[in-house]
């Protein structure tokens, strides 16, 4: 029986480790930013679940490095780009790579970063370095596919909640659901059960999206980290907000779609009323139940993972962990 | 003996191949800018590269198309990018894809483009598939930093003749160069002449490359394709350039750095001034040097490569027409 570390214990080893990789180079000004924005930290979430899955396979946690390494750097490429698309000025509370350098800087340092990714691979035995390079073309398309589809959201009237749905997995779980299955691969784990903990993965990177949809409108301000509310104010089509339009009565579907029409001065009164529409419609309690769906589908396809009761038991208490949070 | 193609023999086939290949799927504002940016020509130099060496190494032609598919596509890629940076309106002829959509949908889709190139590898045995994969992410690195190199270049005052060479090397020659070596893998070539036909394509790259800075001052304006004399108009510090400033006499250096400062409505006088110095200071007899020197460099790495003497034949006379142009 493997003796599992904390999460803590993971991300310090990863960021150990991380710290270690990091030389700047020349060009200078392609470099200096990849270095700043993998210094900028943040839960460091994929790498760690990288290693634990690795771990709990029974692999050892320093050959699931490189793989974090390349899942890590993946992200911070996807970060980098999107806040570019997205004209964000802040990340993580520090400034974004492009408002910091350039818009050019930030679309060749991203395009370095997504290359450097798949060269973390190359360390692996020739299956591995196959099966984790294929993985991750995938994956990494999915990523772009669901950034387009969420762009192309903003413009769309008739997103339907599958829509929603699959822009989300593509977004945001797959990259969860793959860290998990690189570290099984890492580990040589039959495929059914890499398969497996890629479900396990998928299925809890939905519930936690649909549960920050949820917090982003309900959660406590104080905790959050986030502008509570945000989403509405910036009339973003959420789960809360499409089940909303599917539940709702005609007033309340004409109010819902009249205040996503309009960007208010004062936000208050707007983010009060939509939030009132998000409880009468019933759309809270099918998100809410949409959340605890997903989080058991997450553990049914944990049952199905051949891996020890204890160590089973980690994965169930980290994805407790996850969405446990009442922020 | 293999019966070799004409050079628009395998472009013929390469073309066909790729419209083949190219459907639109979802989301399409994703995948109609690739669609588009493959559909705008060009001469397909690298696939067709890709194609001849793996024939003339003994592959058939066709085993050789996903390798030749990923370089168009990582190289369309980086046509897409660098418009963004250069601010470019027009490619080909036609409108660029920041242009026509926008930057955020040139930059997702690039990214989509980098990754699906990768794609392409997986149809390969391991080893090839592994062979073809690290190869593709050195190169790819080069060119992003060699693209760093130019933009850095633009604002630089001390740039050395030799940092030129390395940025036009990493920007230009590595792809040529890897366009051919993976003609070579996917051939089961030896390595060693594998890494020849590589010396082969990087050094006829870099010869190509000063020749173009050549035409680009010097060509026949109805045939050269740019505007002649365009570098000049926009200060580019190209070898004629960078070659003046190391050969010439104190006065022609000053007049040049002053003319290379400014930007003149009527660019008439500017540039046949800039010329005259080019010439006078010698920097247009050592030019031609220099790309005689690339070409016999090539054309020596080709010695060395084990494959019969009708093939060599054909990649010589290849070389040969290439720089042959007097456009």
């Amino acid at each position: 029986m493997t003796n599992p570390k904390s999460i803590n214990q993971y991300r310090a080893l990863f960021v150990s480790h991380l710290e270690g990789q990091i030389k700047l180079k020349e060009p200078e000004n392609l470099y200096e930013p990849i270095i700043y924005i993998l210094g900028l930290g943040g839960k460091r979430l994929r790498p760690v679940l990288t290693l634990m899955s690795a771990e709990l396979f029974g692999s050892n946690t320093m050959n699931a490095m490189n793989a974090a390494m390349a899942v890590e750097m993946f992200h911070n490429f996807s970060l980098v780009h999107d806040d570019i698309m997205d004209d964000a000025p802040l990340r993580r509370g520090k400034t974004t790579v492009h408002e910091k350098w350039d818009i050019n800087t930030g679309i060749l340092s991203g395009d370095a970063m997504l290359i450097k990714s798949y060269q973390f691979f190359e360390s692996y035995p020739l299956e591995v370095f196959k099966e984790l390079t294929s993985l991750f073309s995938q994956t990494a398309i999915e990523v772009c596919e669901g950034q387009q589809y969420d762009v192309d959201f903003e413009t769309r009237e008739d997103v339907t909640i599958l829509e929603y749905l699959k822009m989300i997995a593509y977004k945001t779980a797959v990259l969860v659901a793959t860290a998990m299955k690189m570290g099984a691969i890492v580990a040589n784990a039959p495929e059914k059960d890499a398969d497996a903990i890629y479900d396990f993965g998928k299925n809890l990177g939905l519930a936690f999206q649909l549960q920050d949809d949820y917090l982003d409108a309900f959660g406590n301000p104080e905790t959050f980290g986030k502008q509570v509310g945000g989403d509405i104010i910036e009339n973003k089509k959420t789960f809360l907000f499409l089940k909303s339009l599917e539940l709702g009565k005609k007033e309340q579907k004409e109010a819902l779609m009249h205040l996503y029409s309009i960007k208010p001065e004062d936000s208050d009164t707007k983010v009060e009323t939509v939030k009132t529409i998000f409880k009468e419609s019933g759309a809270v309690e099918e998100t809410k139940a949409a959340i605890h769906e997903y989080t058991e589908r997450a553990f049914s396809a944990l049952e199905m993972v051949n891996i020890s009761k204890p160590n089973k038991l980690v994965l169930r208490e980290f994805g407790k962990n996850l969405m446990g949070r009442t922020v």
